[in-house]
């Protein structure tokens, strides 16, 4: 089997910055951001994509989506809005072969940011970040 | 209580082109697709956004959204990929406030279809393409 670097953090042998974790999924802010806050959703179990991923497993990733939503708008990011999104297949843009939900944190009028940030896709400080969205978790 | 369109395609009092139904949740073609066969996925119970869903009723949306994803690749729509995507606040770009799932079929090399779709947004025969959708369930 060919590596994959989201199983590789949900083993623990490649480094991210977690910021949700329960048995069935885990939680990382993704390292080329389009928004501060950005989060990954991925099942620890591998999967490619939508097609072969337990229903059961993408029951779940909904579920920490909702969670991380909430705590993005409570946190210090302080989000108006949160856009959740599956990107399945490679037309669809998929670029990380292991079933992922994004979380992604948004502010009104930031329109011109989010397309800004496609291209930008850089955090100045993701260990803040990260720490901002795991204080709100704290406070459910 | 105010009146919600989608509340009113739950209870058959508005019009819609039903593509997926079962208990909880309710799926029909948006009438402003940005591709053929984009769908809305709503709970037949009314929440606002994700702060309102219950979890329960997030979790079958989504699975509900994992369904169609295969039956639009095994459709005549041919999808190569799929977006599934909530766009939960209007800082997230929210226009109903209904909770619901987009899912979008997509093609390889669209990206610019795409990106006029977002203005465009009509389906030249949106009965067969609901049709379309429809078969590829029953072969499930």
């Amino acid at each position: 089997m060919s590596s994959c670097v989201f199983c590789e953090i949900v083993d623990g042998t490649a480094p991210a910055r977690v910021v949700y974790s329960d048995d069935d999924v885990l939680g990382f802010l993704d390292i080329r951001p389009i928004k501060r806050g950005h989060t990954l959703i991925v099942p620890r179990t591998h999967s490619a994509g939508l097609g072969d991923l337990d229903p059961h497993l993408g029951s779940r990733v909904f579920a920490a989506g909702q969670v991380l939503a909430g705590a993005m708008r409570r946190s210090a990011l302080s989000a108006d809005g949160v856009n959740l999104a599956v990107n399945d297949g490679r037309a669809a843009f998929q670029t990380v072969f292991h079933t992922h939900l994004h979380v992604v944190p948004r502010h009104h009028g930031d329109k011109l940011t989010f397309a800004k940030g496609l291209v930008v896709r850089r955090d100045p400080d993701p260990d803040e970040t990260a720490e901002m969205i795991r204080a709100a978790l704290d406070t459910v």
